[in-house]
């Protein structure tokens, strides 16, 4: 894999060199595949074996490794200066803190990931570095990786449409009677099939759950009626998806169809609105009054979130984000409404920022009526 | 799901009254989800939306949780006072800090997961709760979840003998020419098919890429002569597995032979050699000399880990652990050797450790030869 089609290089030496940082030191799996191109998932698995990629202002990057996770590091990586710990001998931070000794910055400004760093370890830092001054770099590398290179909008855009495409075949295969759990199996096989790696996460809430935002898909057989709210998302080598779609067993009721139609203007409204300049906060409120023309009280938490690694990404559709939206930008657009009774409502689409206005990516089929599972 | 089923109430108030807190508080997935019976995996996609269950040494406990799980939480916990936060509108930790205030806590002695939560929420609890005296309560909840019940027990047995069959079905019906993804995809299709809702993790490492710990599986067609190593887990309401199984394609050479049977022995070894009094580093002395007797330096970084709703618990089976195994704990003991070239050998089983000794949980089929893919 190459840096260049990987990582936006330009745009993250942009944030490096405006920042106050001397060196960043990222530290989740996001951060790290990003700017190392590793992708060591232990690093979700077991999160006490911290990968670590260090990012100087000036000066050439390391990328620090338990030794067990070396070859693939170095297999993996474009990061020449790979270097391991042994876990329980030795610990990450103190093999960070030898590293950033090495290289001169141990007293610098030193940015870390403080959404990621875990208490132990950040004190730890602490007590390893007392002259140096640790701020929180989290922006630094979150704006560099919510402008989006080429290659990776195409990435995502693949990603979403197979994800579309999985969850609107599994619809058209269901019958009532099937489980929740086997129609949700379907898209999962489909996605495999269309080449995914692994499932990132995977909502089916019907009938009685579909107004839980994240309930578990049960053994329940689909009963006529049913309203059905998928929220998925697979991975392609670490490039997910996030694509939500509904339908309705049998036939909906009018306050279903009512519901879903109101619903689907209001997120169109979003999309039409979203474009260069407009702030998340914006979008947000565009979403909230659409609702209340139409007599829904929106209660958030927000209405959608930018896309990528880390899945809810910058920036955040939310009604106190001030971060205005930029070109190649990929957006999640999902305001969700949930009533008991009558159910959950939620279409969620991969939207890219363009210089003038916005795409939908996840184009694969109409959404404009809820789909019927006979 | 009752709270006795789940969690062992007794050790855990056993441990709460042994800590030095007034109140525990719990906000990693898997401490949750053992305290309140709620599984919100939303924990682990979206790190910033806590979910925190609060647990006082006296009176009652409470789980909090972002307002769109509320409905979940209440569902499924048995903790009867839920209380919601609107994200963004207020962070999580203002929602703790104001229970904490109306259980009369927060001047006290407040154990947190220090493992767990990230730097950034830990200095907001340290600005909001300057009287405090806020420690290190991981031990604490990780000693109650190590002595498992019998429901725990079986469930975990169930899913360890479910993951292993599935591996050893996919390898049945592998054929040279397969690829490694679409191996590792039976595999994936077989436990859900035996009731899995989630793949917890899906190491295929084969071939050339068989001496890396967690590679990547590719579309590379299976060869002749292909060492196979999978070490692979599934998840059945929040319950995983964590099994390793081998094979090679066609036949295995005398070096594979060899190297497979000193290493079944070692694991054997350690098996026999665990009972409880045993500790972690004793575990793990016992596995590094079986291999030095026959002529192999086991670097380590362990040899196996305590199982449950985290993947790696206490007790780690590592060099420097003095912690002691204990009746009723669960262990998956996996010493893995990797050798460039020949490639990498990993048996691992689940443990239970009996009053006397330990049992083996595992024993769906004989793994003392290499499984031949013909």
């Amino acid at each position: 894999m190459t840096r260049e089609k990987l990582m936006n290089v330009e745009e993250l030496q942009r944030q490096l060199d405006a920042s106050e940082f001397d060196v960043v030191v990222a530290t989740s799996l996001w951060n790290v595949y990003y700017t190392s191109g590793a992708y060591i998932h232990t690093q979700l698995s077991i999160p006490d074996r911290l990968a670590i990629a260090v990012l100087p202002k000036k000066g050439d990057d390391a990328l620090l490794v338990c030794n067990i996770e070396e070859s693939l590091a170095r297999d993996e990586s474009w990061i020449e200066d790979v270097r391991s710990y042994v876990e329980y001998a030795q610990t990450p931070i103190s093999l960070l803190v030898d590293v950033l000794k090495d290289k001169g910055l141990a007293d610098g400004r030193i940015g870390i990931e403080k959404r990621h760093l875990t208490a132990m370890y950040y004190e730890e830092l602490l007590e390893s570095l007392p002259k140096a001054k640790i701020g929180v770099a989290d922006k630094v590398l979150e704006h560099a990786r919510s402008i989006k290179t080429p290659g990776e909008i195409e990435r995502y855009r693949q990603a979403g449409l197979a994800t579309e495409r999985a969850i609107l075949e599994a619809y058209q295969e269901a019958k009532p009677g099937d489980t929740e759990k086997a129609v949700l199996g379907v898209m999962k096989d489909k996605v495999a099939e269309f080449g995914a790696n692994d499932i990132d996460f995977a909502i089916l809430a019907a009938g009685d759950h579909c107004y839980q935002a994240h309930p578990p898909a049960r053994e329940r057989p689909l009963e006529r009626g049913d309203l059905i709210r998928v929220d998925f998302g697979g991975l392609w080598d670490g490039y997910g998806s996030d694509v939500a779609r509904m339908a309705v067993v049998g036939e909906a009721s009018d306050a279903q169809k009512e519901m879903y139609r109101k619903h689907w203007q209001v997120q169109r409204k979003a999309i039409e609105f979203m474009r260069p300049g407009v702030r998340g906060c914006d979008v947000f409120e565009c979403c909230k009054k659409a609702y209340a023309d139409v007599g829904v009280d929106y209660p958030g938490p927000h209405a959608g979130h930018g896309f990528g690694f880390a899945g809810h990404e910058i920036p955040m559709l939310q009604p106190y984000n001030q971060e205005e939206l930029r070109p190649n930008m990929l957006i999640c657009i999902e305001p969700v409404v949930l009533f008991e009774g009558l159910g959950g409502f939620q279409v969620e689409d991969l939207i890219l920022i363009t210089e003038d206005g916005s795409q939908i990516l996840t184009d694969y089929a109409d959404t404009e009526e809820l789909f019927v599972i006979q």
